[in-house]
């Protein structure tokens, strides 16, 4: 795991969806960047692989402009451009087509011998899911899974739409492929600031001691948008917010921050603790159960960065009376000895003011009336997860005003990773890519995680098909409707500002790298 | 005590030592920066007392030029300084002369009746102890303390040689004054940082779980000077850095970061606290333990700033032979539920590198083998005080290494008290001079506290004058002996390099005020 040069015996990246926003954006900007770091030498090929017609040189051009538009590495004269670009080759498929696998295989076969590569095979579907167990299938029945080396199958969200439909979608897979063969990537465990949480938690004495009900008042995860559905009206009508970004991110995040510290830090493992985290979550039984935690919402018009913005009924391909959720918050419990009575509020929506994902951890306040808390307001300790687009973290607590005789204030002390390593921080794709790469799968989604969020998922949707008068409304540019509030208030909480700085009250000591 | 106009009823203080350095460079610009500030109104008078003759013209002037040269308010054409100075009066004074108190009783009464002051007088004495007695007799019997308002005593190190003259002095002071009418001045205790300590763990759910031996290591207190003695050689020839710095300042430090919670945050009740924690401080029975605990040692000659400077032996005063203690370092244990195991490593010396005051707390590392221990050389993680000169706090903890897998590196958040408020921060004495007129004595030493210190104190220069083997050299302009560095080495401990930013090996991120 520690060696870094991760293809010693080669690997041909297949790319279905080749010429799809995925592949450009993210996939052949985190190869190229895997390349220019020394991650990958030049055993490797890449094969791309979609229903349209394109030559090799069109192709190859096509990863040139991705990869001038998305990578954080630019190409220039002297980066051997032309020795990387040739490990790229396409190929037109139509995935129906059995006789184009075996077709795929000779070329496969072709490539291997060309960049010495001993068969190890890693297969990206991004592509619709209902064509998995198909592409599956063939890539056996094509010969592709007869190589002696590895054979890996990544796959993106969305996996399934409830847990009977991801049930179905992994048995089609799991005819062809084993469990441990299969990456299905959640691009949040891909970010730095997510692994961070576990580095935090068990490389530090400080902060173990209090990562309990006793000292933990309770746990808020943001992840706002600013956007809204954009040309993916079609989609998100059928998947809301809650199957876009709870069922994976947002309960993924949850995973890492409730779950105990793993026997060994494994792979394994450490989705042993997640999936244990995420059984534990409390289920909704019922629809008043769901009313009382659980708040859906959907934007109406409004203004945001001064730009009138529609309402989502207005979208394109959204119906004019459409119950879509653009915005899902919730109390949740994982119910064990650890966690029994910490609320975890998590919130997520689209046209929200601004755009972020935040991890606060909120303290238990010291006791009220005991010492500076008779003369001052005193606010609780606060630990925050800068996941996005900053990256960092920071400590609220109390200090005493300069010059001022017991007189309390609130600072902020603040670790930007961001900062440090300026833009040039790696991609969450590159990770993943990497570690699919490598066989590390402790960042992609195990089934029985997928199950096990499904299941609290599907409590909350089939309460809601049941009554559809618990949908608010928000005005798009607003952090959501009045019922995000309430959910906290009434437990005598407050949902900590994100970008903790604009807090007016805070004396706040911005970071700066020094190096 | 919220009561910014502290002197409704009027003060007048009488400056014995009025010609000296501390009057010079402490007391006066304290008392110009209270008024600049308006915690002093206009019903003050100032009373200069020295041996020698001034006119109340040079007096003002010689207050004029210390105020420019000291104070943090600058003096200009519209700061009111004729309506401030006119309430400054010299009187040349003998001490041994009663009839000079007689005289300077009517000179009070006058200036009292001027300014409307209602008899409230504050005794400074910035003179030597052995004159401590006699005065405190002649304000007595001159009549100075049969004003109608209050009496307050404030008086300076040295207090005392050893236990046995510190009881004496006492007993002579006491003839005359209460206890709660004495201030004995520690100006450590008025240092922004010091009076932090409290407010950081006790306003902080954060930090009280931690603050124990279950989670601590050991606390570091360093407290290094690059000054050699100067022209002090002959009162340091008797004093040394034992009684010079670690009776009062250093165990003062240990006293604040030790203490129980108290009862109530009034000045009482603090004290009560302090001085059991002074109570419980182990002390050494003979000498091979206070060979085993405590190192002293003298500079010889040596590169300071890239100026070779004289050894301690070479300096005006002191004798060639001279065994006094430039610096000092001991390990010492308070004996009590909390703090059982923990060593607290004390230095203090002079001609060091650098001039800082900070104490380190070191928590317990993680367990050796766990997680990320197998494979990163993790550090412990760290909360610093930074006293003086820079003003603040910082915390060393473990984070992610961006990019890398697994990879831990130690990374700091700092929130820099002195960089949010400028070089504006008030000055020790200006916030003690503050409290002795409030009557708050929190930051001041009680004589239980006095007592307790030199008890511990007395325990090792016992042992010395039976051994004086035992005194090591170190090269000025380095860190100390090499006897320091085996105190801790023998538990597995290092001292914390101070300014922990020098060391290379952690991303610093430098705080920065963004107001």
């Amino acid at each position: 795991m520690n060696n870094l040069n991760n293809n010693q015996s080669g690997v041909t990246f297949f790319i279905f969806g080749a010429t799809g926003d995925l592949a450009k954006r993210k996939l052949y900007p985190a190869i190229y960047s895997l390349f220019r770091e020394g991650k990958l030498n030049e055993r490797f090929t890449v094969i791309g692989l979609a229903r349209r017609h394109r030559s090799r040189e069109e192709f190859q051009n096509d990863v040139y402009q991705a990869i001038q538009e998305f990578a954080r590495y630019k190409i220039d004269q002297d980066d051997n451009w032309e020795s990387f670009v040739q490990h790229f080759e396409y190929m037109s498929l139509n995935t129906n087509d059995l006789n184009a696998f075996y077709e795929l295989n000779q070329l496969t076969e072709s490539l291997e011998q060309r960049f010495d590569i001993k068969g190890n095979r890693l297969f990206y579907l991004a592509l619709a899911p209902q064509l998995f167990g198909q592409v599956a299938n063939h890539l056996r029945d094509g010969g592709l899974l007869n190589s002696s080396g590895w054979h890996r199958l990544v796959i993106e969200k969305p996996f399934g739409y409830d847990l009977q439909s991801a049930e179905e979608l992994n048995a089609q897979i799991r005819e062809v492929f084993e469990e441990e063969e299969i990456y299905r990537i959640d691009h949040y465990l891909g970010k730095e600031m997510i692994q961070n949480i576990e580095v935090i938690r068990f490389a530090n004495a400080f902060f173990e001691p209090l990562w309990n009900n006793k000292y933990i008042a309770n746990i808020q995860i943001t992840l706002s948008e600013t956007v809204g559905v954009g040309d993916r009206g079609g989609y998100y009508e059928n998947s809301g917010a809650l199957r876009d970004m709870a069922q994976n991110h947002m309960l993924q995040m949850v995973a890492m921050m409730a779950m105990e510290p793993p026997s060994r830090m494994e792979s394994e493992d450490i989705r042993d603790e997640k999936v244990k985290v995420l059984r534990s979550i409390r289920s909704y039984s019922d629809t008043q159960e769901v009313g009382e935690h659980v708040v859906r919402a959907q934007y109406t018009e409004g203004v945001l960065n001064d730009k009138t913005v529609h309402a989502y009924r207005d979208e394109d391909s959204v119906s004019k009376t459409s119950n879509t959720e653009t915005f899902f918050a919730a109390e949740l419990y994982v119910d064990n000895f650890r966690w029994a009575g910490v609320p975890f509020y998590v919130r997520t929506g689209k046209r929200l003011p601004s755009k972020a994902t935040e991890v606060v951890v909120e303290f238990k306040n010291i006791p009220e009336n005991v010492y500076f808390a008779k003369t001052n307001q005193l606010e609780p300790n606060l630990l925050v997860f800068r996941v996005n687009p900053q990256e960092g973290i920071y400590i609220k607590f109390n200090a005493k005003k300069p010059g001022g005789k017991s007189m309390i204030i609130p600072v902020a002390m603040d670790f930007c990773q961001s900062c440090e390593v300026g833009l040039n921080t790696p991609e969450a794709y590159e990770r993943l890519v990497l570690d699919a790469m490598r066989g590390d799968s402790t960042y992609f989604t195990r089934w029985d995680e997928v199950a096990s969020a499904w299941k609290y998922i599907d409590s909350i949707s089939n309460a809601w098909s049941q009554n559809t008068n618990d949908l608010q409304f928000y005005e798009a540019g607003s952090w959501g409707p009045e019922g995000m509030i309430q959910l906290l208030q009434k437990k005598g909480f407050k949902w900590w500002p994100v970008h903790g700085q604009d807090e007016a009250e805070v004396t706040w000591v911005q970071a700066k790298s020094e190096k």
